[in-house]
């Protein structure tokens, strides 16, 4: 918990939380990450995506490693356990192992990932999909808002995108790939548990959605001529809402919703809003979707309105391997826990890191009604400790 | 037609027409429109609102006026009929019986008066209420976009605050205030007819309103955790809609609707929306209004938000003369006109003059789905001639 305090001090803006890939900050924060490493008996290197990790050796040497981490980066005003605690959390283990002189019959490594909220250059999950190989070579032409290409960013920092292949994983030196991290929601909390089993990173498919109706004075043009573009997206949006509840994992929200230069007097001849349906499996959230596009070229016609979906993003869901889970599991019941299992709504390192290895994820209940990516995101002391007490017992008695 | 066009090259901007008072083409329309009433036979005088008002003597000198006329000023980007063909259409029938020589045991005087829209100085209906003798002295401290107060803009061209009270007609000095206007809606248009007779101007009432929610990942929480403002307010919407469909003469918009800062990935905290209801008969907007703010308690109890409604208008209906009316509906059908009665949902000048005499409204019918405050605003060529031909009928035959 000092550490995450301690960590936090490098930030981009004096009174919040801001740490984007490759600030000063960041720099700050990555050497603090290698200097804790250092100092937990771990042998520290970085890859050129700017990731910082570190390696606690096996029994033997150039053992496979079962990997951890998460990432360093954060969202701007964010909260300093959000990723950060994925790193921290893990170092404070391999330091008591240190001190007790434990090794395993595997390395460890954890990996303080560089960048996966992609704040600075629009672009997520920079420094794992680096270390799975699946780094987008084109988004090193992004640019920053002051107009910086990331390449020269990084270059200026010493990290070459000519040596990016290098810092992908060989799958035969990794045995799993295992994140802690908050939850960033309200089920644990509410459910009065401190620790739970991630299932899946749900899969997710995202639009926008322009609506054009057409504007008329609020007073004189009857109900039934009308056709408003507000009501038919308000109608669509309870449709999604209604749609997504009831089905465990599924989840449906209108994130953005506006009538562009709208007047209290004026009709809405348009409006805009964004559409986001998540589920853990793949096929819930693909008859969701479909449904929520039927009905909504149903609302289309019915109210003589011309409605365009345009798909932003896709992702399918990202399974968590059941032999993990199910370790994962084992430490928490050992440690005299109730088991839950849930999804994870939100994106994280592990998504990439599924390309080279089975995943799994371990989720730390989050304070303050779930409330992440934001200053009031907190965790509390004892959480973290049984966090970290679930995390070691899983390593020790890990079996690949 | 020829006029209408003609007056609209006097704007404040090359490409659109934006006339609002007191500007160079204010001044330009007013000096314009002097100089027809003038040639239609007419003596014309300003007062200090800076209204242009014809008198065409009757038989006797001093008779009392039958009154009619609209407004000059125009909103921003607005259409060439609105206000305008009030006072061009009465300048036109007077031409007619000035050169006919005929006179009637009343007077005529047309007001083209000098602000109605509240563009410049958002204060609406300065031209009327000063001939109604309402005219609020506090606005005269209101500064437009530019810093400059009306009292001091007035005073430079000559109008002097002083004399806004001599504006003011004598109410004996009066028979009636019927005003000519295009309908600013799809009524007429939806049913194939040129003109309609107006029962009243519809009350309204506004609000903003304002929802509390629970801003959230839109991944991680649950939908039944949520405390989502923008589906409160979609739900709200659609309520409103619903209540004020089917009743005659009663209308309810969302016209603002505003997730501030919404982001697809977030379950929205906050969202601002205005609903303005209005209706022909006050005790129907009034039950609406009852039953909405009704509903609002409903919706923020059962999701969990908090909603705070703010009144930002409130007007009572402003009922037409049934003698006047019945006396446009002779004109209408012995014109072999269908008859239509319809409310006016929007406000006009008629509001203000019903304060000194019995006032009524002939509509005529607007092309282009009924679209007005907007550079496509159209009236046809036929319905300007049944509408000129239906009022000279009217004020023809009038009985006080």
């Amino acid at each position: 918990m000092a550490w995450s305090d301690e960590l936090a001090q490098h930030s981009e803006a004096p009174d919040m939380l801001t740490r984007t890939y490759l600030t000063s900050a960041h720099h700050g924060a990555a050497a603090q990450l290698a200097e804790w490493m250092c100092a937990a008996g771990m042998s520290v290197r970085r890859d050129m995506a700017g990731n910082v990790i570190g390696r606690y050796e096996g029994l033997t040497a150039d053992a496979p490693a079962l990997l951890t981490g998460s990432h360093f980066d954060t969202v701007r005003n964010g909260g300093k356990y959000d990723g950060n605690l994925g790193i921290l959390l893990p170092i404070a283990c391999v330091q008591q192992w240190h001190e007790a002189g434990k090794r395993f019959p595997f390395a460890i490594e954890i990996i303080g990932f560089a960048e996966e909220e992609g704040v600075r250059f629009k672009a997520t999950l920079l420094g794992s999909r680096a270390a799975a190989g699946t780094f987008d070579m084109a988004v090193l032409d992004n640019l920053d808002d002051s107009g910086q290409r990331m390449r020269d960013v990084m270059a200026a920092s010493g990290f070459h995108a000519s040596g990016l292949g290098k810092a992908a994983y060989a799958p035969d030196a990794v045995l799993a790939f295992v994140e802690v991290h908050i939850e960033q929601g309200p089920v644990l909390l509410n459910n009065d548990l401190p620790l739970g089993v991630v299932t899946a990173i749900s899969g997710a498919s995202r639009f926008m959605v322009e609506v054009e109706g057409l504007a008329g004075h609020a007073g004189t043009v009857p109900m039934e001529m009308r056709r408003d573009a507000a009501m038919a997206a308000a109608e669509i949006g309870l449709y999604i809402e209604q749609r997504c509840s009831g089905t465990r994992g599924l989840v449906g929200t209108v994130g953005q919703f506006n009538v562009p230069n709208g007047a209290a007097n004026v009709v809405p001849g348009k409006t805009i809003f964004s559409i986001d349906i998540r589920a853990e499996q793949d096929a819930i959230r693909q008859a969701a979707v479909s449904d929520v596009l039927a009905k909504i070229e149903q609302i289309a016609a019915r109210r003589n309105v011309v409605i365009q979906t345009r798909k932003t993003h896709e992702a399918a869901s990202v399974p968590c391997a059941p032999w993990l889970q199910q370790q994962l599991a084992g430490a928490i019941e050992e440690s005299g826990l109730a088991l839950r299992h849930l999804p994870s709504g939100a994106g994280h390192d592990a998504m990439a890191m599924a390309a080279i290895t089975d995943v799994a994820m371990l989720f730390v209940r989050c304070g303050n009604g779930g409330i992440s990516h934001h200053p009031d995101e907190i965790m509390s002391t004892a959480d973290a400790a049984l966090g970290a007490r679930v995390f070691s017992r899983f390593v020790e008695n890990f079996k690949h």
